[in-house]
Order: structure tokens, then C-alpha cells, then sequence
């Protein structure tokens, strides 16, 4: 049992940290040679460039100034300056929403939580349950004696529990319901009131049938011409590049390593050389430098012939397109309807921004898509329960007895006293963390796997799964004895009424582990978070031996981005523990409500000076954020409702039955009446916007604007590059060509002459 | 436990009584003055008249022709004969595609009897299971001889049940797939191939927002006008005249009475006399005819002035419309897309037919109709587990004891030993009966409250809720012993792997019991059905007293209809049962086939000369069935789950784990690949069927075919009855009002004024 002054303790410990971090924090950020690790954000964006070239060397480097280092937590009233519209529009919606998933927490636990303390501690700490239960020879520890255990069995007091319940589920839905207006409407505004981009205008069309008289591009076209006259712009197939993309990124990584070479060359006037083979470690001595350069030859030209191959081979043209619409209404119209009889087939959505989209999913065809959602569900419900089977598996292997048996000829190292202690104690615990570092990594394969076809998609996956990782292996994993397999078994063999008494009777002792918990991986992490220091050694590595020019080391900067599909799992943690132990241990609460503060300050300041944002999807998680928030209450309802059941209070709890009911009606109305917002788009805003663009730009050229808009990035990085001109002539060439209807029936297309001379197969 | 030879007395019983109504019917359906009950469907479609007049007096009524009566069951074939085009053609897409309900009985069943009964049975009669058991004590009927039970413990036959639910389950997934997508394309061919109808053009928009300044067709006008331009063609408000329609049906009621007092006058020549209270019963005796005419003529002036009261007065119009466009194309465009903002405004969806349209539900807006629900929600739920408890107290205070404390002063009576023993027999059972036999009106009421908008998504609801009620009730009612609540009690406080276990071990000891119920509910219902034995009483009752004109003879008819609500629900039941016995009591399998084989004929031959069409949905009610046979299969499979761990196969049962969650994998594809046939209408079908029209009729007043396509049933009575002009000219006049917009910031609408000038409010 852990005591207040364990905690204490612990509180101390994390405290001190988060504060050690904050002061190195405050001291790095200072130093100019720092300048690119903690304001990236500000170069990205052209605002902000290398430190004043007046100054002295020195003071280009580091700091001097002591002044600057006093007000050592100033970065936190700044982080918190910047009002949301300029941060809209300085970090996208998407930043700013997941902002307020931080300021919700607050909003809903500071007042619960001044409602339990003034209500609930009170009637707790008041009663006697736990001293007449210490006569019986049960221990309990000094946060109990807040926490509803102390209460006892049949008290009249437990219905000050179930008044605190309703008030929590009611504050916590006035919220929600809050927030889920705010949020939609920021959406739509924030839709309605940005600058024209091409995701406005174009619909991804995915699953086109193959046809024998015509090739994709002629086949999109005649449909679009014939399905939606007078609307259809322009369109752009989608090719199957990724065998280029391949090419193109080894040819980066030689240029790289050229680079490195030549600056070594500098500083040592020595040409390096290096060997050919694995990983450098043997094959014959070369020049490295001329190695490299024959390389990056040799591999420009593969380039060329692969994207010879690309855009000329039509089986490298994949049965999916992007086709554009004069009007945002016609976009909007195209994006909800079903087009053909065959629901599976020329299928229409949104298309996500460019920047969004994920290239390699689009020509999955519907019934594999299907498929693949099987075998993910499978192998992800094995991932959640079953995946201590191959760790501990892991473990005995990297155990003592395991290497001595697999190697035999380790003996004398393995008996080495210190390397024997090593594996003993470091080892298993190292297999089990390594797995839950890469266990995004794993998620974030299986979303891809499963299809998706827009990074924000895949992200909302990826959360979603980890959501269900961590309520299973961490929540119910820590709550509950055993591995998550043994609790499904032992669930299993129980009948249905008891689940809620297993969890709620192991809650409220569960209360000072979760305390250390929060405080280690809210406090002490999210302060760590602000610090960066993977990026900042990264960086200098990289400033070190790579760094040449300007655009080099704006290279060199790795600013990294929210990350969606980690971070927000996490914070739905800290609802679930909240909204769990509002009725329970308040004690938890004000722990919980620290992090929330200390993690939107940090978010924050992170998010203006240092994330850089790589899609913008308008808020369109909102949805999956509310419904674990809804989810994590009616948790709570039903751990309630299992505690008062072991406590007898058999005349109070039938009365939280109609929480859950009232929770999900909730859910439902909020479903119907806001996701909407986040699907579809209403046709009443694009023709406001498409007739205020009209007013405004009678004579854009919109066909210009949108023809490149989705070319594959693969083709654009070399456009950047070098090969700049080439693209074009190659894109001249397509451009003369002209789509003359092969196909008999087909004869009658209105006026397909004259529009398929322009909008032909650009790139 | 019931024998064989039990089994063959209910067999011979209900066969000889279904024998027995299919020769009434024989001889009743030949009698010329029956030909309106029995063909009522050819008379409303106008291709049957009256008997021949030339033959005798005699043989007007009665067919005395003796070789007419010798193929009495000659009906049969007949009702086979007409192609299924033929039958859409004559009856409906509804009608044609309920029968195919009852063929996918005969397709899944068949073949499954056949492989059970050459697999099952005779692995199950080698077996000695019973025999040792008897040893034991344990009775056994001799079905059980050919069922799972016979099959001793821990025996390796169970494979064989194994694989044969396989083979089972993946038949049963093959027909649905066809049949899915077979109906899918029917429905798309119906919408295709049928004639123009107004729902084709016209969406039903709900919740418009209140205005200041306009009045709801103005603003519907406008609204239209903005968002859809060069689509929008007209639009007709909804009026509240559920007054109106009152006063109007018992304007009928007291005309059906004129004219029985008139026809009682020229039978017996002296004028008859009525008193005016109550039903008749007391109160002035007065001069009927006269009576009638005076408050008929009283009732037309107070229907003229409701009927002025509410086309004039603004409140009376209701915030819904029906808006209709120039092209299908754009309709359906409008009835898939989000409009504004806020999701809860605007709603648009597809009109349903003018004659499918739920008046009354039109103008309830959508936070009323999310608490609707949950109150209806919260109703079914103790409506199906807790109706006994109503139903317990009715019976008490039906009971000798109850009465004789209700009302002390009719002991004398309740003493008399015929009625004493009335009470005690019957009448408890009466008042279950009555519950069940109005069990589907209350249902229909529940949808009705909940707000539906069209009867046959009215009928659609009440149906599932149906089905759930008899799962309850019928199936796991009579396998489980105890009250539906009892049940419900004893599940929560079972393991859930003991649900699977607690029904699997009833199952088979039941297959008896089942194979009598079918019998009586499934064949001898059946064959009762087409003797239509109401409807002919009251036909000729009604010919008897009130019909004077052969107009008269014609509303004298009721021909009834499907009733989808209670119809479809009982032949799920025997999906049910066949999927969940097929692998355990082959034996039951025969019975079901014979169900479906005689219900197909007689359905088939009641849609073809009988039943009237109500409405036409489209075959929109796929999904729902094709839902519950799913559901009936995946009952099936944990069933044999939990019997066969009874049984202690525990090599072989984990096997069966795999089919759920196959059969979920492939309901979840088969939504995705068929459902939105159901609930979208693809853009490439209504643009061919656009275009094609337009080659056809280029010069098509279509304004004028939609004009009053959806007028309130009351106005259009009225229209038919005898104040023809007066509705006309009421039109007129609205018909010349313009809507100049009254709103400033609307000025700029597009071309307001030469548009509006004829699309106003329409009726």
C-alpha cells in the first residue's frame, strides 16, 4: 500500500525533474546555435533567419546576454499569447483543435473536481468504513480515507455518490455537446473563409472498372463529361510510382553521403575513401567521392528510364483519379453521390489535400479492402491480447539459461558478473519496451496495410487502435491481475453482472498506483517533451558532417509534427483515469488536472514554435475524440455502479442504470446533429464561396490552378530538383494529345472534341 | 416428450385441416358471388367485371357447372404461371420481391435437407448416445434418435457436424449473395425501366428553418433557387389538415349510414327512425335520412370553412415541402447531399410516393424525434421483457377471485358452474391472445410516435421490432423456461460463455416442440390465409345493407395487403429455426420446406388475385431481411458452439469460432456492396433515363405532371368526391399569387421574378 508521504515523495521526484528539464530547456533555447532545434516552425515558414551576422563569433553561438536567462518560464505567458485565429492560421486547424482537447480536459475536470473536494471528500473522509474494517486486519493507505472506501457498506451516504455521478455525467455532456458546436463550426468556418486549394475543387475517384476500349484516363473522362455536364474540369490519373519514388530516395541518400565526403575532403584535404560493400564494412577500397558521383549517374539515368517507363506504360496507370470540378458545388455534389449501379465501383470522395494524400493505397479494389479489414481486426485483437505470448518468448530467449543454450560458445562472456546482471535485470524489461516504442510503428503498418487512402486517415486509425491497446493493457491491464489474455478468459467465465464488480472493486485501490503513473508520464514526459533533445542531437550530427549550405541545414532541421496517432491516445488516458475516479478518489483529480494544464502550455508553445504541420485535414478527428471522451464516461457509470453493488448499497444503485442509457442517447444525438460537419460537405457554403469567387475573380483560370495540383509527389521532387525542364517537355508532349472516342457506343458523348483537346492525361 | 407417433397425429390433424380450407376454397372461390373476394385485385385494376349478365338468374351467384369443382386444386399451377416480369408489371416490386422471400427459404433449405439427411442422419442414428443414457434413466423421444443427441460424449462424429456447419454456412452466405444481388439489380432495373413518377423528381425536405420575413414556401423558393440553380423547377408546402382529414372521414362515415337508411327505406317502404345519443342507444328519436342529410350538409360547410382556415392561415403550413427538379439528375443530387450548416436543417431525402406518405409525421423536428426515439427505444425494451407483467394482472383480475372482489354483486352470476368455468379456462387465455393479436398494431403505433415519415419505413420499423419480440418470446421463450424477465435475470447472472451452453443444451430436447408449431402456425395458418375468411363475411355483410351502386360494391371490398410488418417477421422465424436445427435435428428440416413450398403458392396466388398494393418502396426493405437471416445463422452457429462443449468436443469446437466472425465479415461486405442500392439512386442511371426522356417527349410540361403530384390525401378526396370546382378554383387563385421577395438582403437572388411568378404555392 502506498502512503501519502510515498507519494510525496514521488511528487517530489517528478516535480524536481519536469523542473530540471524546464531550466535546460530555458538555457538551450537561448543559445543561437539552438536557434534551428527550438523555433524551426519560424524558418519552415520564412519568418525567422539565422541570428544577426553583426554580432561577435562567439555570440553567434552561444548566448551571453544574462538578462535573457531570468525570466526562465517567459516561453510559457508566450506560448499562451498568441490568440486562436492567428493560430489557425499560423499552425492549421487541425493544431489549434487538438489544442482543445487539452483545454477540454480542463474545463471538464476543474469544476468536477471543486465539486468533488467541497461534496465528496467531505462525506468520505468523515466516515469510518476503513477504520472498522482495519479492526478486521485490512490495511488501507491515507488516500483511502478520501476515496469512497471509506465509506461503509449499506451507508445512506452513497447517495451523495450517485448525486456526484449525475452532476459529472451532465457537466461532462454540457461540455462535450460545447465543444462539438465550437469545433464544427470552426470547421466549416475555417472551410469557408480559407484560400482556394485544389481539395476544394477535386473528388478521388477510386475503383475505376477496367475497359478494353479505352485507357483510364479517356474512361474517366467520357463518364465525368456524361454523369456531370457542365461541371466536369479537369482530372489527373494517378500513377503507380512507387518504384520511382524508390530510386529517388536512394539517389537523395547518395547525394548526401557525397556531401559528407566532400566536406570531409575539405577539412582534411584527404580524398576518403570507403568500401563497396555491406554497410561499409568490406568489398573493395574506392574513392568515395568518385564512387558516389558514378553512382548518382548511374542512377539518374535508371530514373529516367523508370520514369520513361512510368508515364508511358499504361499498365503503370492506376484505376484511380482525381478529377476536378468547375465549381466547389459540383465537387461537393460529386464527393456525396453514389455515381454508378454497382456501389464498389468509381467511387467518390473528398479528396484529401495533396500533401495528404498516401499514394500507395489508392488502387486497392473494394474486396480486397474488405479483406484486408478481416485479417486487421484478427491480427490486432491477437496484437491486444496475445502479444505478451511472443515478448515473454522473446524473454526466455534473452534470458541467462536462453543464450547459453542458443550459443553455447557465449558461455564465457554470458558469466561475466556484470554482463550476467545486465541481462538478468535489463534485458526482458528492454524486449517489452522495445515493443511498446515501436508499437505506433506496428499500428501505423497495419492501418497502411489495411488501405487507407490519406495520412489523417491512417492516423485516425492508428489512434484508434492504440486507444484500444491502452485501455485494455494499461487500464484494465494495471486494474486487473494477470496478462490481458488471462483477464479475457477470466471474463469469459463470468457472468455478465460481475465484470463491473471485478473492475470496481479493484479501483479504489488502484488509486495512488495511477497517481505515480500520471505524475511520471504526464509530468516528468511532457516536460522532457519541450526539450527535444532526440532532435537537437540529431541536428547537431547532422550540422556537423552533412551541413554545407543554407539549404542544407534548413534540411538538417527534423521539426517533427503533432503526431495524432500517440498523442491523442494518451490524453484519452487521462479523461478515462479522471472521469473513473471523479466519484471515487478525488484525490486523483488535481494530479490529473496539472497535467492537462502543463501539457496545453507545452502543446502549445511546441505547436507555434516547433511542429511542423504535414497535412491539414480540418479538424476531421474531432468526431473519434468525442466518442472516446463518451466512451471513458460510460466506463466510469459502470465502474460506479460495480463498486456501490460490492458495497450493498442495493437501494441506490439501480438509479446509475439510466446514466449509460442517457450517455449513449447523448452520443447519438451529437452524432446526428454535428459529425455531419466532418463527412460532408454543405452545398449551401460552396455555392457561397463559388459565387463570392465568381464576384470576385470573373476571370481566374482555374483549369491552370488545378492541372499539377495532384501530381505524385515523386514526379514534384524532381521538378524541385534538377530535372525541371524535362518535366515539362514531357508534360508538353501529353498535352497535344488528344482523346478521340474509340468505342462505337460511345460515339454520342456530348461534345467531346472539344473539351478532351485540353484536359487530356496531364501528368 | 413427444414420439414419433404424437408427431404423425398433429401431422395428420393439421394436414387434413389444411385440406380442408384449401377445398372451401375450392368450392366458395367458384361461386360468381364470391368473384369480389376472391379476385378483388383484377377489379381494381379494372380487367374484371360482374359475371356474364346473360346466364340465368341462378347461376349469377352460384357456379353449378360440376367440372369446374373438379380440379379444386388447380389454383395452384395457375398462381405458378405468371413470369416474375409479369408479376412486378401487375403486383409491384414489393409483392414480387416478398415472395422471393419465401423462395430463398426453398433454395437454402432444400439442399441443406438433402445434405443432412444423407450426412447427419445417419451419423446420428449409428450412434448409441441414447441408449447408454438410457441405462441411465434418462427418457428419449424417438426424433431424438436422429439428432445431436444421440451422438454420445466426446465422440470424433462431431467432426462431422462440424463440417457440415460449415457447409451449411457457406450455402447460406452463396444464396444471400446471389439473391442481394439479384434484388439490388432488380430494384435498379424497376427504378430504370418504370414509368415517370413524381418521386422521381421531387425530394421531401424537413425541418426548414422558421423565417421572420418569409413564409415557408417563399422561403423554400428561394432557398432552391440559390443552392440549386438551373435545377430547382417547383415545390409544395405540407399543410397541417389532419382536422380537415377528420372531418372528412366522418363526413364518409355518416354517408355509408344515408345510404343504408336509404336502401332500408326502398326494402321496407317506412321511413326509419333513430335516436341520437350514444351509438344509437338512447337520446330523441328522430327521422334517420333526415337526420343524416342535415348533418351531412352541416358537416360540408364546417369541412369548406377548416378547408379555408387552412390554406389561408400561415400556421396551418407546415415546415416541410416537397421540392421537385427539373431532371432525376438532380433530385437525386439534392436527396444525397447536406445542404446547410447545421446537419438538422434541411433536411433532404427522397419523397417517397405520394401514397406511401406518413402526413402526420412530416413537420417533427429533429431533436424531438433523437427523444422519440429513446423514449420508444426504452418502451420496446420493457415491452418485450416485462409484458407479462400486465398481462399477469389483467388475468388475476379476470380471475374467479378478482372478480368476485371487483364487483361483489355479480357473484351470484360468476357462481353459475358454465360461466365459472368460462372464467377460469378461457379467459386468462384470452387476454394473452388479445395482447399477441394486437401486438402489432401497438408496435406500429410505437413507429408511429417515433416519427417515420413514410408507411412503408413505418412498416419496416415495426417489422424488426416484431422479429426481436418473437426472438425473445417464441424462440428462447419456449426453449428457456420462465418469463422473458426471468430469462433476462438469469443471463446477467450467467458466464457468457454459459449463454451459448444454457440454449444449446434446450435446443434439441425442443425440435419436437418446434416441429409442432410449425405445423399449426406454418401450415394450417397458411392454408387458412386463403380461404380469407373475414374479408368474405364482411363483404357480404356490407352487400347485404349498405351497397347501392356498383361504386358502392367496389369500397365494399378489402383486399387487404401484404403486411410486411407481421408477415415477414414469422417467416423469419422459420429461417431461424431451419439454420439453428439444420445441424442439430435434420428431422425438423422437412416441415420448414413444406412451410415454404405451400406459403410460396399461396402468397403467390393471394398477390396475384387479391392482395392490393399500398404503396410501392422498391424492394427498400432487402436489407432488413437479408439482416435477419444473418442473424438467424450466427444464433445457429453459437448454438452448436454451446452444444457441442456440453457434449465435451473440445478438440473440435474452437473450430466453429471461425464461422461468426466470418459470417459478420461477410454481412459487413455485403452492406457495403449492396446496400447503397437500397438507399442511394446513382447518378449514371438517372442521367440515362434523363437523357433518354428527353430524346423521347422533348416538349414535356413536366411542371404540370408535378403540379399536384403531392397534394394532402384530403384535398385530392375531396377532389374525387363532389366539390371538384371548388378545389379547382381554390388553386386558381393561389396559383396567380407571385413571391416577390420581402427580404432585402435577398435581392440579388438569381432571377427571381421570372421564375417565382409560376412556381408558387401549389395547394
Amino acid at each position: 500500500m502506498t502512503t501519502l508521504s510515498d507519494i510525496g515523495v514521488a511528487a517530489a521526484l517528478n516535480i524536481s525533474s519536469a523542473f530540471l528539464f524546464f531550466v535546460a530547456f530555458a538555457i538551450l533555447r537561448l543559445q543561437p546555435f539552438n536557434d534551428r532545434v527550438y523555433f524551426p516552425k519560424w524558418y519552415l515558414k520564412g519568418l525567422r533567419t539565422e541570428p544577426v551576422h553583426g554580432r561577435a563569433f562567439v555570440r553567434k553561438f552561444i548566448n551571453l546576454d544574462w538578462r535573457a536567462y531570468l525570466g526562465f518560464l517567459n516561453w510559457m505567458p508566450e506560448a499562451l499569447r498568441m490568440p486562436e485565429p492567428e493560430l489557425i492560421d499560423h499552425a492549421g486547424l487541425d493544431s489549434a483543435v487538438y489544442l482543445r482537447i487539452y483545454l477540454i480536459g480542463l474545463k471538464i475536470f476543474v469544476p468536477i473536481a471543486f465539486l468533488a473536494w467541497t461534496v465528496l471528500v467531505p462525506v468520505n473522509w468523515t466516515s469510518t468504513g476503513l477504520e472498522r474494517a482495519q479492526i478486521r486486519n485490512i490495511t488501507s493507505s491515507d488516500i483511502d480515507k478520501l476515496s469512497v472506501s471509506n465509506v461503509h457498506s449499506r451507508s445512506e451516504r452513497f447517495w451523495g455518490h450517485i448525486v456526484m455521478a449525475y452532476a459529472f455525467t451532465f457537466w461532462t455532456c454540457y461540455i462535450l455537446r460545447k465543444e462539438y458546436e465550437k469545433v464544427a463550426s470552426m470547421r466549416l468556418e475555417f472551410l469557408a473563409t480559407e484560400k482556394r486549394r485544389p481539395d476544394q475543387f477535386t473528388v478521388l475517384v477510386r475503383n475505376i472498372p477496367p475497359d478494353l476500349d479505352e485507357s483510364v484516363s479517356e474512361l474517366v473522362e467520357h463518364f465525368f463529361l456524361v454523369n456531370h455536364p457542365n461541371h466536369y474540369l479537369t482530372h489527373q490519373v494517378v500513377y503507380d510510382a512507387n518504384k520511382l519514388a524508390k530510386l529517388v530516395k536512394k539517389k537523395k541518400k547518395l547525394k548526401n553521403w557525397l556531401v559528407y565526403y566532400q566536406n570531409k575532403l575539405e577539412r582534411t584535404s584527404e580524398r576518403p575513401e570507403m568500401k563497396t560493400g555491406f554497410l561499409g564494412l568490406w568489398g573493395k577500397k574506392v574513392d568515395a567521392i568518385d564512387y558516389h558521383i558514378t553512382e548518382i549517374d548511374k542512377l539518374s539515368k535508371e530514373i529516367d528510364v523508370e520514369r520513361e517507363n512510368v508515364t508511358n506504360d499504361p499498365k503503370s496507370i492506376m484505376p484511380a483519379a482525381f478529377v476536378s470540378f468547375k465549381t466547389r458545388w459540383a465537387a461537393a455534389v460529386c464527393a456525396q453521390t453514389q455515381q454508378t449501379r454497382n456501389p464498389t465501383l468509381w467511387l467518390t470522395e473528398w479528396a484529401p489535400e495533396p500533401r495528404d494524400v498516401y499514394w500507395k493505397n489508392l488502387p486497392i479494389p473494394y474486396v480486397s479492402l474488405t479483406i484486408r479489414r478481416l485479417i486487421i481486426g484478427v491480427a490486432f485483437f491477437f496484437l491486444t491480447f496475445f502479444f505478451m505470448i511472443p515478448i515473454a518468448f522473446v524473454q526466455t530467449l534473452a534470458s541467462l539459461d536462453g543464450i547459453q543454450k542458443a550459443a553455447p560458445w557465449l558461455k564465457p562472456l554470458v558469466t561475466v558478473p556484470f554482463i550476467k546482471s545486465f541481462i538478468q535485470g535489463f534485458l526482458p524489461g528492454i524486449v517489452l519496451k522495445l515493443f511498446l516504442i515501436f508499437l505506433p510503428t506496428i499500428l501505423m503498418i497495419m492501418s497502411k496495410f489495411e488501405g487507407f487512402e490519406s495520412i489523417s486517415s491512417l492516423e485516425r486509425r492508428s489512434a484508434s487502435r492504440y486507444y484500444l491497446f491502452n485501455f485494455v493493457n494499461i487500464f484494465l491491464g494495471n486494474i486487473l491481475t494477470g496478462t490481458a489474455f488471462q483477464q479475457l478468459d477470466s471474463f469469459i467465465h463470468q457472468p455478465a453482472n460481475q465484470y463491473p464488480i471485478t473492475i470496481g472493486t479493484a479501483i479504489p485501490l488502484k488509486a495512488s498506483f495511477f497517481i505515480t503513473y500520471i505524475m511520471v508520464d504526464g509530468w516528468a514526459s511532457i516536460a522532457a517533451e519541450v526539450l527535444m533533445l532526440r532532435p537537437l542531437i540529431v541536428y547537431h550530427l547532422k550540422n556537423f558532417f552533412l551541413v554545407k549550405t543554407e539549404k542544407d541545414r534548413e534540411e538538417a532541421m527534423d521539426p517533427g509534427s503533432i503526431g495524432f496517432n500517440t498523442g491523442e491516445p494518451r490524453i484519452q488516458l487521462y479523461f478515462l483515469l479522471g472521469l473513473v475516479y471523479a466519484a471515487v478518489t478525488p484525490a486523483v483529480l488535481p494530479f490529473i488536472i496539472i497535467f492537462f494544464g502543463l501539457a496545453y502550455v507545452v502543446f502549445r508553445h511546441q505547436i507555434i514554435n516547433v511542429y511542423n504541420q504535414e497535412y491539414e485535414s480540418g479538424a476531421a478527428f474531432w468526431p473519434d475524440v468525442h466518442f472516446r471522451i463518451i466512451l471513458a464516461l460510460i466506463v466510469s457509470q459502470i465502474v460506479l455502479m460495480g463498486l456501490l453493488t460490492t458495497k450493498k448499497a442495493a437501494s441506490s444503485t439501480p438509479f446509475l442504470i439510466v446514466l449509460p442509457i442517457l450517455t449513449i442517447w447523448f452520443h447519438r444525438y451529437c452524432k446526428g446533429r454535428f459529425e455531419p460537419a466532418f463527412v460532408k460537405f454543405p452545398l449551401q457554403e460552396a455555392m457561397m464561396k463559388d459565387t463570392l469567387e465568381r464576384a470576385i475573380e470573373p476571370n481566374l483560370n482555374l483549369k491552370g490552378y488545378l492541372q499539377n495540383a495532384y501530381v505524385h509527389p515523386v514526379f514534384k521532387d524532381s521538378m524541385d530538383d534538377d530535372d525541371e525542364e524535362e518535366v515539362f517537355s514531357m508534360e508538353l508532349e501529353t498535352e497535344s494529345v488528344t482523346v478521340p472516342t474509340k468505342r462505337q457506343s460511345r460515339r454520342n458523348t456530348p461534345l467531346p472534341s472539344r473539351i478532351s483537346g485540353a484536359s487530356s492525361p496531364s501528368v
